[in-house]
């Protein structure tokens, strides 16, 4: 990025915008590769790291020394270490990891999406091959991010249930609407046992919901309902 | 991007990164559409800029909000400006604009190329649909690249051919190798009537250099030869 103190006019932004795509695929594929886990269990050197992470040296070298241009790794005598944000955000062993993400900000359909974006602004809105796009029923791409990005949300939606003042164990009906991965109606469910949450969404996306309620042991019936609502007691 | 003097964890620049592609596409869809051009010249609203850019006033809201968050607007009471660097580099009718190199950076095809870098990791080499790829005799990507990437080498070719001291007019030969757009080459010809030019590259690529030659005003005589050379005198 330019720098704002700068005096003399500079093309650097101009150059780092029209190559930033390229951020995107570095640290997609370091994710995908689980580089940060890697180095974070010990495996710090080129050589290590391609043979943990099943990958070229010349691949691996070249990806590493970017990320570490770009902020996510340091580099000192051919070694390299995760910085505190990639410890925290990126090792697969933290709790909280939000390496899954990638899967759904930065999936191919996505960033196809933005391909041709003049003729989107012309238009002023989506040019896609469907009239609904992304908000199709039963498209997919909510159950990548049902998935995807359920990990993250753990703990806001535990600190969410705690403001709420679920502990107090009140006889609630919840209605969590567009539910997804179904963590904020779980999270409450954990902390009220006498709150009884309703989650709707697409009945594929809700299929995870129920996977996460049951893998937090919460009970979950599922009712196959107009509109898709699943019940937990 | 994450502030190097911060204290706490942040996610700031794992997110920053996985969205970084969406600012690739603005800033070339701003190219595509020249709203740079149309903001210097003082159609500074929204309304404006929709009406010159031929565009949607919604599309080009978003568009140049975000590229205010970005570093390439300033935005004050309803009226966009250029930075400094957007008006010298971004802006068409400035002498050191070099928008077209979006169209050679920024291009799908080059994208695309990026999208499962994993796989081009793990490899050690491109993840291509034929074995040369980008370097496939006669790809048009290279006339693109001529064309594209020509404009803003003029003032370094310029420079370079003063620094060889080509106003002295030795007679010179000089051969260009992979000449591209041609202007290396083309520059030290303007500057030394005396000098030979022989620039190679594929012929597609050549007929580029061939065009810039004669708006330069110096003489290019193009022989169809083994290995595609064309003299400059």
């Amino acid at each position: 990025m330019a720098s704002q103190s700068k005096t003399q006019p500079t093309p650097e932004l101009v150059f780092d915008t029209l190559n930033s795509y390229q951020r995107t695929a570095a640290l997609k594929a370091a994710i995908d590769l689980d580089i940060f886990t890697a180095i974070g269990e010990g495996a710090d050197t080129v050589a290590a790291l391609a043979k943990r992470c099943k990958a070229t040296e010349r691949g691996v070298r070249i990806l590493c020394d970017f990320l570490a241009v770009v902020g996510f790794l340091t580099k000192r005598d051919q070694h390299y270490s995760l910085t505190e944000d990639s410890a925290l955000f990126l090792d697969r062993r933290s709790p909280a990891c939000m390496a899954p993400a990638a899967n759904f900000l930065a999936q191919p359909q996505t960033i196809d999406s933005f391909k041709d974006l003049a003729t989107v602004i012309r238009a002023g809105r989506p040019n896609l091959p469907t009239a609904e796009g992304s908000v199709s029923p039963e498209n997919p791409i909510w159950v990548n991010f049902a998935r995807s990005m359920g990990p993250m949300q753990v703990s806001s939606a535990r600190a969410l249930a705690h403001i709420l003042n679920a502990e107090a164990g009140k006889k609630w009906k919840v209605l969590d609407i567009a539910a997804g991965h179904g963590m904020f109606g779980i999270e409450v469910a954990k902390q009220n046992p006498n709150a009884e949450i309703f989650a709707q969404d697409w009945n594929m996306v809700l299929d995870v919901a129920v996977e996460n309620a049951r893998a937090a042991g919460v009970e979950a019936r599922y009712h196959r309902l107009p509109g898709s609502v699943f019940e937990i007691d």
